[in-house]
């Protein structure tokens, strides 16, 4: 392994080579602190040449690889097991906006650009890129793009795969495909952008990409809304799609327990309503800077909700500081989630018609299997999609994590089986990662699996891009 | 082979396995006419199992397969070669709509549902499937899912792989893939459905699917819109996208000599304008039937446009019989232009910012090559995609067909190699065939040519699906 090591460092610079445990630290222990393992070393190239020489080498090494971006991942996908025999190769260092281009409505960038640094530069262009996630102060555009990444935008611009034109990777033997096409039209054979979008790494590394650029949408008529349940939400976003379909951007849902935990451990954090509700809504209407009726269409909408006795109160931002703090409330949830203590993370979709009936009966199976248990739920209910979360039992004041830890796996198979069971995913948008392979090959079919080990095989014979990720 | 087709007529019936020359005359003969091949047999299975016993019988006996829907591709690559040793497989009998959920917002179909049955199906349920082709009555959606199918509402709603959620493929062994998933979100593994999209029947047969719906939009405000120059339209393009963005829905171009076709050959065409213009523009909004304003909209776009200079002169239709008048000028180009006599048919794309140069430019080029021809130009600008056709030079009142079609290849090439000089594709939405398979690897660098061997050759080893399609 001395050879390699010399071979990386020829290929990006002694400084670029981390081997010492504090250098490596970070990069080998995810966000959620759950997946902490060894590397051989880890390597920080500055350029796509570079990222193909350290790719080239490990190959020829017989080493495998783990790429990271903004090691921001909830499934364990971005950093290495503990055998220390595998090489993270972090794509932090290559930032550079390549190109804007606001009349073809494009964005060129290198993989390691910080997600909200591709939201400036877009607007700067006056153009919008639309993703948006609660991690996109830190996340990069490559591990969105490996992970086809979701967040509060898809029900109107749909997920990351739909937001990518063209790709530039490193192939598992070092060759680059430059597939850095800004064509919205392109019938020319096999989609090989999609293929390698939500992939995670395991079919070579995303050095670059076009997304697609949006008109801007500086206009906004955003509520926060109380409900009295999952079925209440569904039938209130039925409402806003038909009164307002072309600009409704937002439907997200959180349960009363989840912005408890915001308002408690959220410095600023404040109840926007007089009273305490099961379930709200944050709904938010977008357009351009010459299309009104925006608040009109948004107040149509609640009033319609009101009478149908889906909605009890609604607080609506009347100022762009309002505006923010609403979506605090929202976005806010996941870190709160992580003062609490111990959580177990799910990312589910069910049928959107299923979805109340399929909340409402979980909660029971799982106080069954730990009594106290608390699902704390919130998520994207417009696209079928919530992290039915759960947070430990508490007793006497304090969370028990030991138990929640020891009752995971009955907890978690409890969820899967039922969202399979009601064709559901196990994996909305967070992919399968390390926590989930082995639960993602479990419920697809044989054929399935096979389909899946034979593009592996095809791209990456000798097996050494990210694996025990995403295949078990 | 007669242990074949006893195989096959055991499968499907005897009924449905066609050889007599008369039978099969409609199956080995494409649209256009330009290719005709042979058949062992046609096949017409009735069910997913007997497209499953089919495939597998073929796959024994080592035996290729044309899987085939509507016969409406426009480069030969639903029909077979002339070597007669092709089976081909027609989905037509597979007509069934298997269900509809709105609340959803999703439509199974099976593979050979015409694609304006299945408008039909989504207006029943109040929802809309907004892609929409030419040959909408009589291609199946089977059809433009292999061939990712574009057509005039791609500019809001995306081509076919964006309208899909899950498909029903038996592989090239017989077995069938089952990935019918009704899921907006859903990141657990390689999306196989998009790798089959587009694919155009080299690694599967796609039988059933599940695509998205959306809400419907029963509020138009049409117009047909005179401009000086593709610079003009696109101009206008980007007042139309600032002004009414989300509600845009159509943004279709024409030349005169287009509009001069379908004013020729298709009865009951009528020029809505006073003055003869060099180019038009087909202008939509569309709505749900609370959104109002769209009429306004549509006006302030084509106010803004006359002050800019942009705009000569627009009909706006005042009915729908009016807007169905000025539908028929745009969809009828293509038939307009068969009736014309012979066609060079070309679907590129280029960068939108420099589609106007490139047209300009172009015209000249061929008039070099072939003098007296007459480029008829039409399109989806939204998306930088033309139909760049070539009709053949008049002379003494008639159409010099065959000179046309012998200087075809080098008029051909000097469109491509324009195209891909500026960074455009050769194939925008009608995918590359038997007509483009050459010219599609040729354009494409040698580690995107093995890429995509690689993943045929995980998918098909032994190369009987489709083959001399997409791949040469």
């Amino acid at each position: 392994m001395t050879d390699l090591l010399d071979h990386l460092r020829t290929a990006v610079g002694d400084a670029h080579v981390l081997t010492a445990d504090p250098d490596v630290a970070a990069y080998v222990v995810d966000w959620t602190g759950m997946y902490a393992g060894r590397a051989l070393a880890v390597v920080r190239p500055g350029s796509t040449a570079e990222v193909a020489a350290v790719v080239a080498a490990c190959h020829e090494a017989g080493v495998a690889i783990v790429p990271q971006g903004g090691n921001t991942g909830l499934v364990g996908g971005g950093v290495p097991d503990a055998s220390g025999e595998a090489v993270v190769l972090s794509l932090g260092r290559m930032r550079t906006v390549r190109a804007v281009d606001p009349v073809a409505g494009t964005i060129t960038v290198d993989a390691g650009v910080v997600l909200a640094d591709v939201h400036a530069a877009a607007a700067d262009a006056g153009r919008l890129f639309p993703m948006s996630l609660g991690s996109e102060g830190s996340c990069t555009i490559g591990g969105n793009l490996a992970t086809n990444a979701g967040g509060t935008a898809v029900l109107r611009y749909g997920m990351t795969r739909e937001l990518v034109l063209g790709l530039e990777v490193v192939l598992p033997d070092g060759r680059v495909w430059d597939g850095l096409r800004g064509l919205r039209k392109d019938n020319t054979g096999y989609d090989l952008t999609q293929l390698f979008v939500g992939s995670e790494g395991t079919l070579g590394v995303i050095t670059g990409a076009v997304l697609r650029l949006f008109p801007a949408t500086p206009r906004h008529a955003t509520a926060w809304v109380a409900v009295a349940s999952v079925e209440a939400a569904v039938s209130l976003l039925g409402v806003a799609q038909s009164r307002a379909g072309a600009h409704l951007s937002t439907f997200e849902i959180a349960n009363r327990q989840a912005v408890d935990l915001v308002l408690a451990h959220l410095p600023g954090a404040t109840d926007p309503l007089a009273e305490p509700s099961d379930w709200y809504v944050l709904v938010e209407l977008a357009g351009a800077a010459t299309e009104e009726g925006l608040d009109d269409a948004l107040e149509a909408i609640l009033g319609e909700g009101v009478e149908a006795g889906l909605v009890a109160d609604a607080a609506i931002a009347g100022s762009p500081a309002q505006r923010s703090a609403l979506w605090a409330l929202r976005e806010g949830i996941s870190e709160a989630q992580k003062v609490e203590g111990a959580t177990l993370k799910h990312d589910v979709t069910l049928p959107i018609a299923d979805l109340a009936a399929w909340a409402t009966a979980m909660a029971p199976v799982l106080e069954e299997v730990l009594p106290g248990v608390r699902p704390v739920t919130y998520g994207h209910v417009g696209d079928g999609n919530l992290h039915y979360n759960v947070s430990a039992p508490v007793l006497d004041g304090k969370g028990r994590d030991a138990e929640l830890l020891a009752a995971a796996p009955d907890l978690s198979r409890a969820i899967y089986d039922s969202v399979a069971a009601g064709h559901g995913s196990i994996s909305a948008e967070h992919g399968l990662g390390r926590s989930k392979a082995v639960a993602g090959s479990s419920y697809k079919s044989g054929v399935e699996v096979d389909l899946m080990r034979a593009v592996k095989h095809a791209l990456d014979p000798r097996g050494l891009m990210n694996p025990g990720v995403l295949l078990p």
